[in-house]
């Protein structure tokens, strides 16, 4: 045992002694995919879908029916913590690319949703920090959804809006199905062999949890 | 000291214990940057950009000149490390989303070429082992470039082929130039505010280098 523990920090003392990129590409990975996400979210304008990228009550997975579009109007969803990291205060940090992509929705007449585990409680006080971090206009209750299950709150949104893009750090941001998956490799499996994996860059926009 | 390595110890095991979504992030991560490179590459198909997505000899990161596509036929640039993980054999992992990022750029007439620091004399065992993982057609010394610099390497494909993508996971697989600046943070500040960070999921692509 304590040879394993003086293998593991030194292990940590050597990673830490080196330049490191990871910050740096972190917040290139951000910016990627905002990116993206602009470029996707153009081409929805450009021509509606027929679904929104948030699936179906119920639907599995692997081959997922997503909720129709109808006439709705063309929205985007941010979970919270994809742009603002740590405490949503006005002097918080706004992640890389955050900005131009809300910007360039809104210009587009697509609107920005921002969802938060926190309370309702919350709302007001969040909404003004995202406001002073010139990521609104966001108004609680309608653009900044709190608390509440995710796949619950997806659908609320999703029978208002018709959702072309999810922008998350968490595989829960995206569906509450991949927590049902009994173990790390099955969830990863279900992540990159289903239909879930045909979304990632193309409605389902990961933004590592690491970046500012 | 033995109270700093207990504790170091006790996250370690802390965070082996709980469900870890990483792998299937990284993944998602991985499909989402080769769908994204995917799709930037159909618009530079669809409409010949003016410059290649390599800097040009000593432009700086900041306002960065970009070398001319001129006449060019187009490529696409992969750093093996972001589709083959670990020793390049005929039965390695193969990252998620580069099959389709391959044959994609393939039926698009854009050409293909993996570069790699192994040394030239490995060129053949890696070729041979690219084209049973179905990501060739590929020859050591045309499609796949071996050794040498970074920058050097990448501007004797610019002056070949009108790059219109790059993948890697590396800020050194984009340019050497990252490497010059003097700390961490100023790496980050570079990465995320200059010309480069307008690049980032719009002709630079990061695959994470924990993705399989």
């Amino acid at each position: 045992m304590m040879r394993r523990v003086v293998a593991m920090t030194a292990l940590l003392l050597a990673s830490t002694a080196r330049a490191d990129d990871s910050a740096a590409l972190a917040g290139a990975e951000a910016q990627q995919a905002y990116h993206a996400m602009v470029a996707f979210v153009a081409t929805r304008v450009a021509a509606r879908p027929k679904d929104s990228v948030i699936l179906a009550a119920d639907a599995p997975l692997v081959k997922g029916a997503f909720v129709p579009c109808e006439s709705k109007p063309l929205a985007l969803v941010i979970a919270l913590d994809s742009a603002v990291r740590g405490q949503v205060t006005a002097t918080a940090d706004v992640v890389s690319g955050a900005h131009h992509a809300v910007d360039e929705a809104r210009k587009a007449s697509v609107a920005v949703i921002f969802t938060t585990d926190r309370p309702a409680a919350e709302g007001p006080g969040i909404a003004t920090a995202l406001n002073t971090l010139k990521l609104g206009p966001v108004t609680a209750g309608d653009t900044l959804l709190m608390g509440g299950g995710g796949d619950s709150r997806r659908a609320a949104i999703a029978a208002k809006y018709c959702v072309v893009a999810v922008a998350g750090s968490r595989l829960s941001d995206f569906s509450d199905k991949f927590a049902a998956e009994a173990s790390d490799d099955a969830r990863r499996a279900v992540a990159v062999h289903s239909r879930a994996a045909g979304q990632w860059g193309k409605g389902w926009f990961v933004v590592p949890d690491t970046a500012k």
